[in-house]
């Protein structure tokens, strides 16, 4: 999408096989922003254990792109096949755990892994990883798009019905930001957008990073729709109130029953949705199903993050991001960063084949459709 | 409770017919305790609109006391009665607007009107209004200490059933900050403590002003009661994985039908308490039912504050209360205040005559009470 009239990816190399790939710093958005080039798998790490790039779609392909600094290094340091592939594994499993929740980064880090055990080849390996993470690139961009597309006729059937301005809810950021471009549950309201419609977005702060008043106002800012900042707490009475007419959120890790694992605070927000007979949806791309996981509040890792995130709020004070003391200081805090929405509080899924029912047979059929993505 | 082993209160005066009142003033705890005069009734609407003093009990009680001062004025400016309750209506009048949610304040502020315009005698008005002022916050301590004993039944009754650690989840502070001592939703908490019973408190943060993070987790760490603070995103989660045994909150104002209008996201955290089957209870005192509305939805006026309290966090920055921008400075903000719990959801209301379902009929059998302690 656009930042001051010129099209940005989230993630982005200027040539190929470069010796680094260039990121936006998300934690300096809305009040900087920088480009931040990232030069081995360790700052990779870094990168993504610090949120300067956060999103599923986007960390699985920036964890793809860390797996390519990896053999540039491995290659860089060793000759031999075998100390490279060591060198590999290692890295690929510390990627993977650079942040446990989102499906998106083990899989596309285990999945380049593969690639890469499988050829003896060094010079090789530099064009697998490279390629694979092009490609991982480009197929969340698509599936965007085609999210995108599902998701606007759902909206444009409430406009349709309702005949007025479609008052949309969300969570977080599930945006370009957390993409490579388009964004997942933005995708469609971008659409929307571009179509005309007459559209209207709530956004939920999203504590405790605040990435819906931080990034997602951001880029409904720069796109021109019009939207308003509310907090998580205020979702619920806007409901009772019937200014929501749609929730659209992103996903982390959907199972194969249709759980949405996605970030903390989605699940009052579809309590309340249901409670109110608002329509709930997850817009989720392929690379975030975990089809071998069947109940997500049992079974999927929720990370729990720095009692500091709570305690402290960073923000832009005198031209300058610093934090500041929010809460008792002497008071312990939990933080984690996830929850469970179960199947039966979601309307649909909007993948980038169609939309779904959050159910183990709909699902089942977006496993033939994966498998022969990934064969191609 | 104590401050630093000393007993206080949260409204005070230091003799008969003084020349002000002392408050602590909210805004700078957690960081600092700053015990602020108040001379006259401008300086109350003021400390009560800017929530120096909040909570719906407080503020009742804090009127009361702005039109014993407001009497002191008009006595100090005219010799006649009539230009005397000229005066006196004006400022009840704009005493009862300082903040138009919580029933307390403007209950609290007629009744000394009502009892003030029945008396010619100028000097009577002083002793009238101080003596009814004094009698309020008397009596919301006693409401406070009997919901603390009628509460405590409930953990009590969940710790002989779970022979373990009760966790309770609150939202917001409607601890002895919010009244005159002891609390609302923490008395049965303080009782349950000193009874012995082991608990620990999950305190929601309360955005966006932080009253659970600064306020309650303040009051509890005082008292040394196991708490931990969370987002309030973070209280379904909890609810999720069986971490939370009961949900008590305060209550700005509880309808005849048993709505409770309390503190905004009260209502996303009842909906998840219902959702999973977890008991969600209101303490509220007598003084806060409006038993003349029936409808919360439709009737309470629900406070709008200001965008900034949620466009920028307020917290401390090398020894100063600092204000930082926390989201898109270009996006707008909506803040209500407040949200409806509806009946349905709510388990039992705890009041100071007994814990009660949330019915009319039960609710009508509290106005005979009501009625005979205002005749007294």
């Amino acid at each position: 999408m656009k930042v001051n009239r010129k099209h940005y990816q989230t993630i982005w190399t200027d040539k190929i096989y470069p010796k680094y790939f260039s990121i936006i710093n998300q934690n300096k958005l809305p009040f900087f922003f920088e480009i931040k080039k990232i030069y081995n798998y360790t700052e990779t790490i870094n990168a993504i254990s610090t949120m300067e790039v956060r999103g599923a779609p986007l960390i699985g392909v920036t964890g793809a792109f860390g797996m390519y600094l990896a053999v540039i290094e491995a290659i860089d340091k060793f000759n031999k096949t075998e100390k490279i592939d060591n060198f590999l594994i290692n890295a690929a499993k510390k990627l993977s755990n650079a942040r446990p929740t989102a499906v998106n980064l083990s899989s596309a880090v285990m999945k380049s892994l593969n690639l890469l055990l499988a050829t003896r080849k060094i010079e090789e390996k530099k064009k697998i990883s490279f390629t694979f993470a092009n490609l991982l690139a480009k197929k969340e961009i698509k599936s965007s798009k085609l999210i995108g597309e599902n998701g606007y006729k759902v909206i444009k059937n409430l406009f349709n019905k309702k005949n007025r301005c479609i008052n949309i809810l969300t969570h977080c950021n599930a945006g370009w930001l957390a993409c490579i471009d388009f964004g997942t549950a933005t995708a469609p309201i971008y659409k929307a957008h571009n179509e005309g419609l007459d559209i209207h977005v709530w956004v939920e702060e999203t504590r405790p990073r605040n990435q819906g008043a931080k990034l997602t106002a951001w880029e409904l800012f720069n796109e021109g729709i019009k939207h308003t900042i509310i907090t998580d707490n205020a979702g619920g009475y806007l409901m009772q109130k019937g200014l929501v007419d749609i929730v659209i959120t992103g996903s982390d890790r959907t199972t194969l029953s249709g759980d949405v694992c996605n970030k903390i605070g989605t699940y009052k927000t579809a309590v309340a949705a249901k409670e109110n007979k608002i329509p709930f949806y997850a817009a989720v791309p392929l690379s975030s199903f975990d089809f071998g996981i069947k109940n997500g509040l049992e079974e999927i890792p929720i990370e729990v993050r720095d009692s500091n995130e709570i305690k402290f709020a960073e923000g832009l004070y005198k031209g300058k991001i610093i934090e500041i003391l929010i809460s008792n200081e002497h008071s312990s805090c939990y933080n984690p960063g996830f929850d469970i929405t179960p199947a039966k509080l979601i309307t649909g899924i909007i993948t980038e084949n169609d939309i779904i029912k959050p159910n183990q047979k709909e699902i089942l059929k977006l496993i033939k459709i994966n498998k022969k993505e990934v064969a191609e």
